[in-house]
Protein backbone atom coordinates (compact mmCIF):
# COMPACT_ATOMS: atom_id res chain seq x y z
CA UNK A 1 0.00 0.00 0.00
CA UNK A 2 2.82 2.87 1.11
CA UNK A 3 5.34 1.69 -1.27
CA UNK A 4 6.32 4.62 -2.30
CA UNK A 5 6.63 6.62 1.36
CA UNK A 6 10.82 6.03 2.75
CA UNK A 7 11.83 6.65 5.75
CA UNK A 8 15.54 6.91 5.73
CA UNK A 9 17.81 7.09 8.62
CA UNK A 10 21.18 8.73 8.59
CA UNK A 11 24.58 7.83 10.76
CA UNK A 12 21.93 6.31 13.21
CA UNK A 13 24.53 5.41 16.19
CA UNK A 14 22.29 2.53 17.76
CA UNK A 15 21.39 -0.68 16.10
CA UNK A 16 18.45 -0.53 18.64
CA UNK A 17 16.96 2.78 17.38
CA UNK A 18 16.82 1.06 14.02
CA UNK A 19 15.09 -2.13 14.86
CA UNK A 20 12.74 -0.45 16.65
CA UNK A 21 12.21 2.03 13.87
CA UNK A 22 11.35 -0.76 11.23
CA UNK A 23 9.17 -2.40 14.05
CA UNK A 24 7.54 1.09 14.06
CA UNK A 25 7.29 1.41 10.45
CA UNK A 26 5.56 -2.20 10.26
CA UNK A 27 2.88 -1.61 12.56
CA UNK A 28 1.25 1.58 10.49
CA UNK A 29 1.88 -0.50 7.10
CA UNK A 30 5.03 0.71 5.37
CA UNK A 31 8.18 -1.52 3.84
CA UNK A 32 10.32 1.14 2.83
CA UNK A 33 13.52 1.59 4.72
CA UNK A 34 17.24 2.70 3.82
CA UNK A 35 19.63 3.40 6.00
CA UNK A 36 22.99 5.51 5.25
CA UNK A 37 26.04 4.75 7.02
CA UNK A 38 24.50 3.05 9.90
CA UNK A 39 26.79 3.00 13.18
CA UNK A 40 26.32 -1.17 13.88
CA UNK A 41 24.43 -2.88 11.30
CA UNK A 42 23.46 -5.89 10.84
CA UNK A 43 23.28 -6.19 14.81
CA UNK A 44 21.48 -8.58 17.00
CA UNK A 45 19.98 -5.68 18.99
CA UNK A 46 18.19 -4.23 16.03
CA UNK A 47 16.90 -7.75 15.13
CA UNK A 48 15.52 -7.94 18.74
CA UNK A 49 13.75 -4.66 18.82
CA UNK A 50 12.37 -5.40 15.58
CA UNK A 51 10.46 -7.95 17.17
CA UNK A 52 9.19 -9.98 14.39
CA UNK A 53 9.54 -6.90 12.05
CA UNK A 54 12.86 -8.20 11.04
CA UNK A 55 11.47 -8.92 7.16
CA UNK A 56 11.63 -5.54 6.70
CA UNK A 57 15.09 -5.35 8.57
CA UNK A 58 16.64 -7.69 6.16
CA UNK A 59 15.21 -5.72 3.10
CA UNK A 60 16.30 -2.75 4.24
CA UNK A 61 18.73 -0.84 2.15
CA UNK A 62 22.34 -0.11 3.22
CA UNK A 63 23.66 3.05 1.49
CA UNK A 64 26.66 5.28 1.18
CA UNK A 65 25.35 8.57 0.84
CA UNK A 66 22.04 10.52 1.38
CA UNK A 67 22.29 12.02 -2.28
CA UNK A 68 21.74 7.79 -3.07
CA UNK A 69 19.02 6.61 -0.87
CA UNK A 70 17.11 10.00 -1.87
CA UNK A 71 17.97 9.62 -5.88
CA UNK A 72 14.59 8.34 -7.02
CA UNK A 73 12.05 10.58 -4.84
CA UNK A 74 10.64 13.59 -5.60
CA UNK A 75 9.90 15.07 -2.61
CA UNK A 76 12.08 14.69 0.87
CA UNK A 77 10.98 16.20 4.24
CA UNK A 78 13.60 16.08 6.98
CA UNK A 79 12.48 15.29 10.72
CA UNK A 80 13.89 18.34 12.85
CA UNK A 81 14.25 18.77 16.40
CA UNK A 82 15.30 22.13 15.79
CA UNK A 83 14.08 24.95 14.04
CA UNK A 84 17.01 25.65 12.13
CA UNK A 85 18.12 29.22 10.50
CA UNK A 86 17.70 27.51 7.46
CA UNK A 87 15.19 28.63 5.13
CA UNK A 88 13.38 26.16 4.85
CA UNK A 89 9.41 25.77 5.64
CA UNK A 90 8.28 23.70 8.81
CA UNK A 91 5.22 22.21 9.21
CA UNK A 92 4.19 19.88 12.00
CA UNK A 93 3.92 15.73 11.73
CA UNK A 94 0.15 15.78 10.40
CA UNK A 95 0.59 18.30 7.50
CA UNK A 96 3.72 16.58 6.63
CA UNK A 97 1.26 13.35 6.36
CA UNK A 98 -1.12 15.07 4.09
CA UNK A 99 1.35 16.38 2.04
CA UNK A 100 3.83 13.27 1.47
CA UNK A 101 0.22 11.29 0.59
CA UNK A 102 -0.73 13.97 -1.54
CA UNK A 103 2.90 13.43 -3.42
CA UNK A 104 3.63 10.00 -3.40
CA UNK A 105 0.90 9.35 -5.74
CA UNK A 106 3.42 10.56 -8.37
CA UNK A 107 6.83 9.16 -7.30
CA UNK A 108 8.97 7.93 -4.44
CA UNK A 109 9.04 10.51 -1.32
CA UNK A 110 11.05 10.47 1.33
CA UNK A 111 11.61 11.28 5.01
CA UNK A 112 14.77 11.86 6.64
CA UNK A 113 15.57 11.44 10.29
CA UNK A 114 19.51 12.41 11.82
CA UNK A 115 22.07 11.02 13.95
CA UNK A 116 20.50 10.96 17.71
CA UNK A 117 22.82 13.36 19.01
CA UNK A 118 22.95 15.95 16.58
CA UNK A 119 20.39 15.61 13.41
CA UNK A 120 19.98 16.48 10.72
CA UNK A 121 22.83 18.52 9.01
CA UNK A 122 22.87 21.39 7.23
CA UNK A 123 23.86 19.48 4.15
CA UNK A 124 20.94 17.28 4.20
CA UNK A 125 18.39 20.33 5.52
CA UNK A 126 19.10 21.64 2.23
CA UNK A 127 18.02 18.63 0.39
CA UNK A 128 14.47 18.98 2.29
CA UNK A 129 11.43 20.70 0.60
CA UNK A 130 9.99 20.79 3.89
CA UNK A 131 11.28 20.49 7.88
CA UNK A 132 8.87 18.13 9.83
CA UNK A 133 8.74 18.85 13.41
CA UNK A 134 7.16 17.41 16.47
CA UNK A 135 5.93 19.65 18.42
CA UNK A 136 7.75 18.42 21.92
CA UNK A 137 7.78 20.41 25.25
CA UNK A 138 10.05 23.65 25.19
CA UNK A 139 11.62 22.54 28.35
CA UNK A 140 11.69 18.86 27.23
CA UNK A 141 12.77 18.15 23.22
CA UNK A 142 14.45 14.87 23.93
CA UNK A 143 12.75 12.75 21.63
CA UNK A 144 14.18 9.32 21.07
CA UNK A 145 14.48 8.57 17.52
CA UNK A 146 12.42 5.41 16.94
CA UNK A 147 9.80 7.50 18.95
CA UNK A 148 9.99 10.33 16.48
CA UNK A 149 9.73 7.54 13.39
CA UNK A 150 6.59 5.71 15.23
CA UNK A 151 4.38 9.10 15.48
CA UNK A 152 6.01 9.96 11.80
CA UNK A 153 4.51 6.65 10.58
CA UNK A 154 1.58 6.91 12.90
CA UNK A 155 0.44 10.47 11.13
CA UNK A 156 1.19 8.51 7.80
CA UNK A 157 -1.27 6.21 8.60
CA UNK A 158 -3.68 8.15 10.11
CA UNK A 159 -3.69 10.89 6.97
CA UNK A 160 -4.44 7.59 4.67
CA UNK A 161 -7.07 6.16 7.18
CA UNK A 162 -9.11 9.33 7.20
CA UNK A 163 -11.99 9.23 5.19
CA UNK A 164 -11.14 6.28 3.24
CA UNK A 165 -11.63 3.33 6.23
CA UNK A 166 -13.90 3.51 8.97
CA UNK A 167 -12.68 3.09 12.87
CA UNK A 168 -14.20 -1.32 13.13
CA UNK A 169 -17.22 0.30 15.04
CA UNK A 170 -19.12 -1.98 17.48
CA UNK A 171 -21.22 -4.10 15.44
CA UNK A 172 -23.26 -5.97 17.72
CA UNK A 173 -24.24 -2.83 20.01
CA UNK A 174 -27.81 -2.07 18.40
CA UNK A 175 -29.13 0.55 20.25
CA UNK A 176 -32.56 -0.09 21.86
CA UNK A 177 -35.32 1.63 19.84
CA UNK A 178 -37.12 4.47 21.19
CA UNK A 179 -40.38 2.01 21.96
CA UNK A 180 -38.52 -0.32 23.92
CA UNK A 181 -36.50 2.24 25.69
CA UNK A 182 -40.42 3.60 26.64
CA UNK A 183 -41.33 0.43 27.56
CA UNK A 184 -38.38 0.51 30.00
CA UNK A 185 -39.22 3.68 31.34
CA UNK A 186 -42.76 2.92 31.93
CA UNK A 187 -41.92 -0.45 33.88
CA UNK A 188 -39.77 1.95 36.09
CA UNK A 189 -42.05 4.07 36.43
CA UNK A 190 -44.31 1.68 37.40
CA UNK A 191 -42.08 -0.09 40.11
CA UNK A 192 -40.69 3.10 41.29
CA UNK A 193 -44.14 4.64 42.11
CA UNK A 194 -45.27 1.47 43.77
CA UNK A 195 -42.63 1.37 46.28
CA UNK A 196 -42.90 5.07 47.23
CA UNK A 197 -39.80 6.77 45.43
CA UNK A 198 -41.82 8.78 42.68
CA UNK A 199 -44.04 10.88 44.61
CA UNK A 200 -46.98 9.97 42.48
CA UNK A 201 -48.51 13.68 42.56
CA UNK A 202 -45.73 15.44 41.06
CA UNK A 203 -43.36 12.69 39.47
CA UNK A 204 -42.63 14.40 36.45
CA UNK A 205 -39.25 16.16 37.34
CA UNK A 206 -37.53 12.81 38.62
CA UNK A 207 -39.25 11.21 35.55
CA UNK A 208 -36.78 13.16 33.53
CA UNK A 209 -33.79 13.22 35.71
CA UNK A 210 -33.88 9.41 35.43
CA UNK A 211 -34.40 9.33 31.47
CA UNK A 212 -31.60 11.72 31.31
CA UNK A 213 -29.21 9.34 33.01
CA UNK A 214 -30.55 6.03 30.61
CA UNK A 215 -30.51 8.03 27.26
CA UNK A 216 -26.61 8.92 27.76
CA UNK A 217 -25.98 5.32 28.14
CA UNK A 218 -28.07 4.63 24.99
CA UNK A 219 -28.70 0.95 26.54
CA UNK A 220 -29.15 -2.08 23.53
CA UNK A 221 -31.84 -4.49 23.95
CA UNK A 222 -30.41 -6.95 25.91
CA UNK A 223 -29.19 -4.21 28.06
CA UNK A 224 -33.13 -3.21 27.88
CA UNK A 225 -33.85 -6.49 29.05
CA UNK A 226 -31.43 -7.28 32.17
CA UNK A 227 -32.36 -3.65 33.17
CA UNK A 228 -36.06 -4.81 33.01
CA UNK A 229 -35.05 -7.97 34.46
CA UNK A 230 -33.71 -6.45 37.76
CA UNK A 231 -37.04 -4.41 37.89
CA UNK A 232 -38.83 -7.52 38.08
CA UNK A 233 -36.13 -8.61 40.77
CA UNK A 234 -36.67 -5.92 42.68
CA UNK A 235 -40.63 -5.13 42.34
CA UNK A 236 -42.17 -4.80 45.98
CA UNK A 237 -45.49 -6.36 44.77
CA UNK B 1 -0.12 22.79 32.26
CA UNK B 2 -1.58 18.87 31.97
CA UNK B 3 -1.50 17.89 35.58
CA UNK B 4 -5.08 16.62 35.33
CA UNK B 5 -4.11 13.83 32.82
CA UNK B 6 -2.67 10.58 33.71
CA UNK B 7 -1.01 7.87 32.18
CA UNK B 8 -2.01 4.52 34.51
CA UNK B 9 0.82 1.46 33.00
CA UNK B 10 -1.12 -1.82 34.59
CA UNK B 11 1.26 -4.64 35.36
CA UNK B 12 3.60 -3.09 32.89
CA UNK B 13 6.34 -6.25 33.02
CA UNK B 14 9.41 -4.94 30.97
CA UNK B 15 11.16 -1.94 33.22
CA UNK B 16 12.40 -0.46 30.11
CA UNK B 17 8.99 0.17 28.87
CA UNK B 18 7.85 2.23 31.82
CA UNK B 19 11.68 4.55 31.51
CA UNK B 20 10.51 4.99 27.85
CA UNK B 21 6.91 5.89 28.92
CA UNK B 22 7.97 8.58 30.93
CA UNK B 23 10.19 10.12 28.51
CA UNK B 24 7.58 9.89 26.45
CA UNK B 25 5.13 11.91 28.39
CA UNK B 26 7.75 14.20 29.41
CA UNK B 27 8.59 15.66 25.87
CA UNK B 28 4.75 15.99 25.48
CA UNK B 29 4.59 18.00 28.47
CA UNK B 30 2.24 15.27 30.66
CA UNK B 31 3.62 14.63 34.47
CA UNK B 32 1.66 12.44 35.99
CA UNK B 33 2.56 8.86 36.35
CA UNK B 34 0.95 5.79 38.25
CA UNK B 35 2.18 2.27 37.91
CA UNK B 36 -0.22 -0.37 38.95
CA UNK B 37 2.27 -3.65 40.71
CA UNK B 38 4.90 -2.98 37.96
CA UNK B 39 6.83 -6.45 37.13
CA UNK B 40 10.01 -4.43 38.31
CA UNK B 41 10.12 -1.21 39.57
CA UNK B 42 12.34 0.60 40.56
CA UNK B 43 15.13 -0.26 38.36
CA UNK B 44 18.15 0.95 36.48
CA UNK B 45 16.44 0.04 32.95
CA UNK B 46 13.89 2.37 33.80
CA UNK B 47 15.80 4.86 34.76
CA UNK B 48 18.43 4.06 32.56
CA UNK B 49 15.28 4.54 29.14
CA UNK B 50 13.64 7.63 30.87
CA UNK B 51 16.74 9.50 29.60
CA UNK B 52 16.18 12.52 31.46
CA UNK B 53 12.66 12.43 32.38
CA UNK B 54 13.92 10.89 35.72
CA UNK B 55 12.67 13.06 37.79
CA UNK B 56 9.08 12.15 36.45
CA UNK B 57 10.01 8.71 36.64
CA UNK B 58 10.68 9.25 40.72
CA UNK B 59 7.47 11.31 41.05
CA UNK B 60 5.82 8.22 40.20
CA UNK B 61 3.02 6.76 42.28
CA UNK B 62 2.82 3.03 42.45
CA UNK B 63 0.11 1.37 43.80
CA UNK B 64 -1.71 -2.22 43.97
CA UNK B 65 -5.09 -2.13 42.70
CA UNK B 66 -6.35 -0.33 39.11
CA UNK B 67 -9.39 1.08 41.82
CA UNK B 68 -6.87 3.08 43.80
CA UNK B 69 -4.98 4.37 40.49
CA UNK B 70 -8.74 5.91 39.12
CA UNK B 71 -10.03 6.80 42.12
CA UNK B 72 -10.38 10.38 41.98
CA UNK B 73 -10.58 10.03 37.89
CA UNK B 74 -13.98 11.22 36.11
CA UNK B 75 -13.35 9.99 32.80
CA UNK B 76 -11.66 6.59 32.03
CA UNK B 77 -9.76 5.92 28.61
CA UNK B 78 -8.21 2.57 27.98
CA UNK B 79 -5.67 1.95 25.17
CA UNK B 80 -6.25 -1.22 23.43
CA UNK B 81 -4.55 -3.33 20.23
CA UNK B 82 -7.54 -5.38 20.12
CA UNK B 83 -11.74 -4.54 19.88
CA UNK B 84 -13.21 -6.86 22.37
CA UNK B 85 -16.70 -8.03 22.41
CA UNK B 86 -17.64 -5.64 25.22
CA UNK B 87 -19.83 -2.79 23.94
CA UNK B 88 -17.70 0.18 24.75
CA UNK B 89 -17.26 2.81 22.10
CA UNK B 90 -13.99 2.99 20.35
CA UNK B 91 -12.22 6.41 19.40
CA UNK B 92 -9.29 6.59 17.72
CA UNK B 93 -6.44 8.36 19.60
CA UNK B 94 -6.67 11.92 18.32
CA UNK B 95 -10.39 11.67 19.01
CA UNK B 96 -9.19 10.43 22.57
CA UNK B 97 -7.05 13.14 23.34
CA UNK B 98 -9.75 15.89 22.31
CA UNK B 99 -12.23 14.41 24.65
CA UNK B 100 -9.46 14.11 27.30
CA UNK B 101 -8.72 17.66 27.32
CA UNK B 102 -12.40 18.50 27.51
CA UNK B 103 -12.73 16.64 30.55
CA UNK B 104 -9.55 17.63 32.17
CA UNK B 105 -10.75 20.89 33.17
CA UNK B 106 -13.77 19.76 35.64
CA UNK B 107 -11.50 16.96 37.15
CA UNK B 108 -8.21 14.11 36.47
CA UNK B 109 -8.78 11.86 33.49
CA UNK B 110 -6.77 8.68 33.02
CA UNK B 111 -5.67 6.80 30.06
CA UNK B 112 -4.84 3.15 30.91
CA UNK B 113 -2.44 0.78 29.13
CA UNK B 114 -2.25 -2.96 30.40
CA UNK B 115 0.24 -5.46 30.13
CA UNK B 116 2.54 -6.50 27.25
CA UNK B 117 1.56 -9.57 26.43
CA UNK B 118 -2.00 -9.66 27.12
CA UNK B 119 -3.44 -6.14 27.35
CA UNK B 120 -6.02 -4.50 29.63
CA UNK B 121 -8.46 -7.30 31.26
CA UNK B 122 -12.32 -7.23 31.00
CA UNK B 123 -12.18 -5.60 34.81
CA UNK B 124 -10.11 -2.77 33.44
CA UNK B 125 -12.16 -2.46 30.32
CA UNK B 126 -15.60 -2.51 32.25
CA UNK B 127 -13.95 0.44 34.05
CA UNK B 128 -13.28 2.44 31.07
CA UNK B 129 -15.99 5.16 29.39
CA UNK B 130 -14.21 4.61 25.87
CA UNK B 131 -11.43 2.60 24.49
CA UNK B 132 -8.88 4.09 22.67
CA UNK B 133 -7.63 2.02 19.49
CA UNK B 134 -4.30 3.01 17.52
CA UNK B 135 -4.91 2.09 13.74
CA UNK B 136 -2.17 -0.24 13.18
CA UNK B 137 -1.83 -2.54 10.13
CA UNK B 138 -4.07 -5.16 10.00
CA UNK B 139 -1.13 -7.72 9.10
CA UNK B 140 0.78 -6.57 12.11
CA UNK B 141 -0.85 -4.88 14.84
CA UNK B 142 1.95 -5.40 17.60
CA UNK B 143 2.88 -2.07 18.73
CA UNK B 144 5.65 -1.63 21.67
CA UNK B 145 3.88 -0.50 25.03
CA UNK B 146 6.12 2.59 25.06
CA UNK B 147 5.21 3.05 21.32
CA UNK B 148 1.63 3.52 22.15
CA UNK B 149 2.27 6.23 25.11
CA UNK B 150 4.30 8.29 22.50
CA UNK B 151 1.12 8.31 20.17
CA UNK B 152 -0.81 8.86 22.76
CA UNK B 153 0.71 11.63 24.82
CA UNK B 154 1.73 13.47 21.08
CA UNK B 155 -2.04 13.25 19.92
CA UNK B 156 -2.69 14.95 23.56
CA UNK B 157 -0.14 17.45 22.98
CA UNK B 158 -1.65 18.30 19.17
CA UNK B 159 -4.89 18.76 20.96
CA UNK B 160 -3.91 20.81 23.69
CA UNK B 161 -1.98 22.84 20.51
CA UNK B 162 -4.20 23.16 17.96
CA UNK B 163 -7.21 24.27 20.65
CA UNK B 164 -10.28 22.46 21.43
CA UNK B 165 -12.99 23.90 22.57
CA UNK B 166 -15.42 22.61 25.82
CA UNK B 167 -18.32 20.44 25.38
CA UNK B 168 -21.34 22.89 25.22
CA UNK B 169 -23.61 22.35 28.40
CA UNK B 170 -20.73 20.27 30.18
CA UNK B 171 -20.14 22.60 32.95
CA UNK B 172 -23.45 22.04 35.03
CA UNK B 173 -22.66 18.22 35.42
CA UNK B 174 -19.52 17.04 36.74
CA UNK B 175 -19.02 13.01 36.33
CA UNK B 176 -19.37 11.31 39.77
CA UNK B 177 -15.36 10.25 40.70
CA UNK B 178 -14.48 6.00 40.07
CA UNK B 179 -14.40 6.08 43.60
CA UNK B 180 -18.53 7.53 43.98
CA UNK B 181 -19.12 5.13 40.91
CA UNK B 182 -17.48 2.11 42.91
CA UNK B 183 -19.80 3.01 45.87
CA UNK B 184 -22.88 2.68 43.53
CA UNK B 185 -21.78 -0.42 42.09
CA UNK B 186 -21.37 -2.31 45.91
CA UNK B 187 -24.63 -1.06 46.50
CA UNK B 188 -25.88 -2.20 43.29
CA UNK B 189 -24.76 -5.49 43.63
CA UNK B 190 -25.46 -6.18 47.43
CA UNK B 191 -29.16 -5.11 46.91
CA UNK B 192 -29.44 -7.82 43.69
CA UNK B 193 -27.72 -10.29 45.22
CA UNK B 194 -29.92 -10.40 48.30
CA UNK B 195 -32.79 -9.86 45.72
CA UNK B 196 -31.65 -12.93 44.06
CA UNK B 197 -31.10 -11.36 40.35
CA UNK B 198 -27.43 -11.87 40.96
CA UNK B 199 -26.12 -15.16 41.25
CA UNK B 200 -23.97 -15.56 44.21
CA UNK B 201 -21.96 -18.06 42.21
CA UNK B 202 -20.79 -16.49 38.87
CA UNK B 203 -22.24 -13.23 39.08
CA UNK B 204 -19.54 -11.88 37.34
CA UNK B 205 -20.35 -11.84 33.80
CA UNK B 206 -23.90 -10.04 34.69
CA UNK B 207 -21.93 -7.35 36.60
CA UNK B 208 -19.51 -6.17 34.31
CA UNK B 209 -22.54 -6.02 31.86
CA UNK B 210 -24.48 -3.04 33.99
CA UNK B 211 -21.47 -1.89 34.98
CA UNK B 212 -21.07 -0.88 30.93
CA UNK B 213 -24.57 0.39 30.80
CA UNK B 214 -23.71 2.74 33.97
CA UNK B 215 -20.12 3.56 32.87
CA UNK B 216 -21.62 4.68 29.36
CA UNK B 217 -24.00 7.31 31.20
CA UNK B 218 -21.55 8.73 33.39
CA UNK B 219 -23.64 9.75 36.12
CA UNK B 220 -23.11 12.81 37.76
CA UNK B 221 -23.18 12.74 41.57
CA UNK B 222 -26.90 13.78 41.87
CA UNK B 223 -27.74 11.15 39.28
CA UNK B 224 -25.70 8.73 41.67
CA UNK B 225 -27.89 10.12 44.60
CA UNK B 226 -30.78 9.37 42.78
CA UNK B 227 -30.39 6.12 41.61
CA UNK B 228 -28.87 5.02 45.06
CA UNK B 229 -32.30 6.14 46.41
CA UNK B 230 -33.86 4.03 44.51
CA UNK B 231 -31.80 1.08 45.48
CA UNK B 232 -32.88 1.93 49.02
CA UNK B 233 -36.45 2.49 47.57
CA UNK B 234 -36.59 -0.84 46.03
CA UNK B 235 -34.03 -3.03 48.42
CA UNK B 236 -36.21 -5.92 49.71
CA UNK B 237 -34.63 -6.22 53.17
Amino acid sequence: MAAAIRIVLVETSHPGNIGASARAMRTMGLEDLVLVRPGDFPSPMATARAAGADQLLRRARVVESLVEAIADCHFVVGASARLRSLPVPVVDPRKAAEMLWQRQSQAPVAILFGPEQSGLDNEAIARCHYLLHIPTATDFSSLNLAMAVQVVCYELRMARLTGTEDLPGDTDCIPASARELEGFYLHLEDVLTRAGFLHPDHPQQMKLKLRRVFQRAAPDQTEINILRGILSALDPD
